[in-house]
């Protein structure tokens, strides 16, 4: 990233643009990309016969397969124009999708051209290295120590977190593995189960190396769950939050702990993770001898983008070693808002004190005056990343990346050691080597990874986009840091609008206040209801006004996602969103749910005050319609017999 | 498919070409996905205020980060052409890469513009149906039923192997679960554990059936394995042959079941599963009471290529079935394979009786009169494939699509009920009205899966492949046909071979004879030599000369790769081998592993004889060159004092 240093980077320069405006620049890169292989091809042993010769080029079969070829294209072509979703324009502000750098798609398909396989080394010898070096990058940004960590790239957020749960499960079986192997258990002081299944995971990868220096490491790793299968609720609970993503489900159905060892933590207001009611459930279980196989912590919800007392879990994880000799892994859902921790970086990859980080994001113009980001418990939890064992980040969310690119970052690299399937040593040695030279090493990244077969194509993708954009607070922290501050204005300008009146009915649009990243959840409400159950059916019926459901996105004005805020997930913590809104407790108590607009706000594009204000004018216009669209369904509905209310 | 039956394919114009031949047509085709994009983008909203001006566009900063970019393409350009794989080249020949499709890159590219995420409807809303159409084609070219089976892409062979086996297992403790659920219990009429742990497939499919209609589904789907984890050793063994992918070890260790729950299948002389030790495995597990979890059998192994007697596997399921009352899962891993079904196919999808194949191959060019293939056990086996439950297979092999992209494909999609996370109704209601129209729907890909996030890009790569080349004897059969041709080709050559003789030494070269598919294993050898540790140290070097291992490939003539056959994984099969070559015995009885260099023949355009005669005179050359180059290497090290052999 040292390149970066003595030049300033400008965040319009990074993408293809809301109306194609770097056109030129991309389709110059896109012909060099694609020459510079056509002329590998051609200057790879010039002197070998033509085996298609131009007369054959122009043979009717021949140029009939071409032009079928072309006419495939055009057809998907007019699929892709008719139905795909701009993502690329600040009129779409929904799922976490923006324009993607444009670098990480000309590194993608020059990469493609020669179609590596991050596999084997031996299948990619270019890319290999640079998977690994990208790693090694966010590792860095969360502060692991990066000669001892380890990252590497996934096809999504969802295979980061089975890998994370993968290595903390096999890992929790290594002490009871050991105390069954007639000379590993000797190393083993305690040998209560309840002590060996609550050991910490620094011990247990220190015994890995005692292990293997007595040389019984892989026969006790054969002892471990992964030779034997899982005992049925041996190994405790999982601990996520209510507003976890679904994934985690899927993870312990498909590693075989069954979701039932689950266990919820529920949320506070904020829709984080209620750090008291985690303290007294784990507290609860430890007296109830229960195991905990690990505690997963959220940065950056699906639903309203709330970021975890991360801080909190670290010490609470200490406080348990301390008062009951009991510990647990930490694993980091990062998927959607880790790629924030550069932003609390200086170019010398230090994280920088609370106060100096908000003087320079105002002197520097990371962000204007009226910008104040991020909360300081935030900014706590972001500080403490390296403290957990594990941390999935998805490249494919605010790293900007095209898909599918998600990323796993372990803090000791030895942990690998229990998932991987070749001899342990090779592993080391090899990164070792690929990280001092370009020399030519065989790493087999399939045997210590989940998947097996994976486009290098992607690695160089996230690879460029790291050199080009620093993970600090001046390369990915601007390009952010536009996103934070879009969406603070965005929920100022909301929560000072006027109500919208139409027809002679009134109404209101608000916006849950200070989100912790930039997930904007806001909704309309007419001004006179009191009705949940009609407000939701508004919301709804919005939301299918301004999404792929009404239609050709091409052809809308505006697009945006939404959600349920669900007593089911939330207990009653949306209740204070109702009572703002002006229902009554028991309108909650009765309905329990609550719809809103959901907003990732990530577009880079309106960090200009004015082009903002601009924005916000089209936007109330385009309300306007939607409302009085909806309004003309209702009445059209309403006549002359029939009844139905929105 | 249809829009080929009227004209015929050239299989030249499908692919970029070993020296680009096709630059002027890929590179414009390039360019249209390019731009089409991009005047979609300039098109949306034309009114919308420049959010980014020209001036802007030329301020220093600005221009600063363009260059950045390009210096950083430049320098991932520089790295590529240093380090990648000619996999386009007749000269590489080892892992299962050619050059791909230009269709498939050109369709990547095109989609990846817009980022489409599979993961769900709303983020993809043309790839989705894209990808369910390819799923399809796959599920019709192995004989499924269309309207009851269910395909996707995987991110390679190995997840969709994990898949495989995830349903298999969930599936297995469904009767479990129903036995323990209060009103479910009613509905089976034996109770004995060992009844419940051996019914077939489709028998458990339609308990699912009765279970939902009676609302009992998904409570008894939180009882299976799902919901309450694996119970140790109880879901009995994953039977494989001894010469699977090391996925299936990695796939019991995540799923929780066990490496040691593996059953190992030894392997006949050709190197497939040897059918009567299955059988009587299979036998005494029976007799044992050992539930058998699932049978896997391999079409088209990674070492040598073989391909498994599906038929005979399921000839024995239903013997067991009928004699004992016992059935179980069959699963194919025909990740390398699998694509070879589409040569048995004729326009209508039929499945070619074997006369007419052999026949229709030699009338209509798709083999040149000296080649027949296939053997008529292989035949039986391809056709047999429709009787499986579930099959891998991946477009990134001899499906010439770039990686990453892998399927599985499911006989009957009942089944994925048992994985999937929502309602169960949803599912097929949407898949069914994907199929009929191109109206948007909001199918969940990820909640049926196991993957999350993925590149809806891949789904228009497969997508765009199969629209080009049907997968029929008339499409992708002429594609394969050409490298199964010149496989069958370079062993007869390689077997009618004079020796080398280089400083007065003589070296011969032979090749296993008749390989199942197209994977041709090599080797040479010093007549004199009768030592097997020589024979092994001679090829291993003779592959470092020919590998990635000697450095820059670009600058290397000829390319391959290597492995060994040994005892652990094919027991004393390979002695024949050994024997053949002119070691006794008893050298194979104190080496037991013999290394081979291992060539999969993929490459189109070889298929001319004349082109393939001229190739392998060149390729003696370039074998007397290494050969040269070794035996001086051999002078140099042992002279003057020091004697280290080959």
């Amino acid at each position: 990233m040292n390149n970066f240093k003595n030049s300033k980077m400008n965040v319009d320069a990074l993408f293809l643009g809301p109306k194609s405006e770097n056109a030129v620049f991309f389709k110059e890169m896109m012909e060099y990309a694609v020459s510079e292989h056509m002329h590998w091809r051609s200057g790879y042993h010039p002197e070998d016969p033509d085996l298609i010769s131009t007369v054959d080029r122009y043979a009717p079969e021949y140029r009939d397969t071409l032009y079928r070829t072309e006419g495939i294209l055009n057809q998907l072509s007019s699929k892709l124009k008719t139905t795909s979703v701009p993502w690329f324009s600040p009129r779409y502000m929904g799922h976490m999708n923006a324009d993607t750098f444009m670098i990480s798609n000309l590194a993608y398909v020059m990469a493609m051209m020669y179609n590596p396989n991050n596999c084997a080394q031996e299948s990619s010898p270019t890319t290999t290295v640079l998977e690994i070096e990208a790693g090694l990058d966010l590792c860095g940004m969360f502060g692991y120590d990066v000669q001892n960590s380890w990252g590497h790239i996934t096809s999504g957020g969802t295979v980061a977190n089975y890998e994370g749960l993968w290595v903390a499960r096999n890992l929790k079986t290594l002490p009871l593995a050991m105390a069954k192997h007639p000379q590993a258990q000797a190393l083993l002081s305690d040998k209560s189960d309840h002590a060996l299944l609550n050991m910490s995971t620094v011990s247990i990868l220190d015994l890995i190396d005692v292990l293997k220096k007595q040389g019984l490491f892989e026969a006790v790793r054969e002892m471990t769950c992964r030779g034997e299968g899982i005992e049925q609720g041996k190994l405790g609970k999982l601990l996520v939050p209510q507003s976890k993503h679904y994934s985690w489900l899927k993870a312990m159905d498909i590693l075989g702990l069954g979701q039932q060892n689950i266990v919820q933590l529920p949320v506070d207001e904020n829709y984080r993770t209620d750090v008291n009611q985690m303290r007294q459930i784990i507290f609860s279980l430890i007296e109830q001898g229960e195991p905990i196989l690990a505690v997963v912590a959220v940065v950056g919800t699906t639903e309203t983008g709330a970021i975890d007392n991360v801080a909190e879990v670290i010490k609470l994880r200490s406080e348990c070693e301390t008062r009951f000799g009991v510990s647990f892994y930490v694993h980091i859902d990062a998927a959607y808002a880790g790629y924030a921790c550069a932003m609390f970086r200086d170019e010398n990859n230090q994280f920088i004190d609370y106060e100096a980080l908000i003087q320079r994001y105002h002197n520097e113009g990371v962000f204007p005056p009226d910008v104040v980001w991020p909360k300081p418990d935030v900014y706590e939890s972001f500080k403490a990343l390296n403290q957990a064992d594990s941390i999935t980040v998805d490249p494919h969310k605010v790293g900007f990346i095209p898909y599918a690119a998600g990323a796993i970052c372990m803090k000791d690299k030895r942990i690998v050691d229990l998932i991987s399937y070749h001899a342990a040593y090779v592993f080391e040695e090899v990164q070792e080597k690929s990280r001092k030279s370009d020399k030519q090493q065989n790493v087999l990244l399939g045997s210590s990874i989940m998947e097996g077969s994976k486009a290098g194509a992607t690695a160089a993708a996230v690879w460029a986009a790291h050199r080009l954009v620093p993970l600090n607070l001046w390369g990915y922290g601007k390009v952010i840091a536009a996103g934070v501050t879009t969406a603070n204005w965005l929920i100022e300008k909301i929560n000072l609008s006027q109500p919208f009146v139409i027809d002679n009915r009134e109404f209101e649009i608000m916006a849950m206040p200070s989100p912790d990243f930039h997930m904007v959840n806001f909704m309309f409400k007419e001004s006179s209801n009191t009705c949940l159950v009609k407000q939701n059916q508004l919301n709804k019926r919005i939301y299918e006004l301004c999404s792929y459901a009404a239609g050709r996105t091409y052809a809308n004005d505006f697009l945006t996602s939404s959600t349920s805020l669900s007593y089911e997930e939330y207990g009653d913590n949306p209740k204070n969103l109702c009572c703002d809104a002006g229902f009554s407790e028991s309108e909650w108590d009765k309905v329990r749910s609550i719809y809103v607009l959901r907003a990732a706000i990530m577009t880079h594009c309106l960090r200009d005050k004015q082009h903002f204000d601009s924005y916000w004018e089209e936007l109330t216009n385009i309300f306007e319609d939607k409302l009085q669209q909806l309004i003309d369904e209702e009445n059209k509905h309403s006549q002359p017999n029939q009844k139905v209310s929105i």
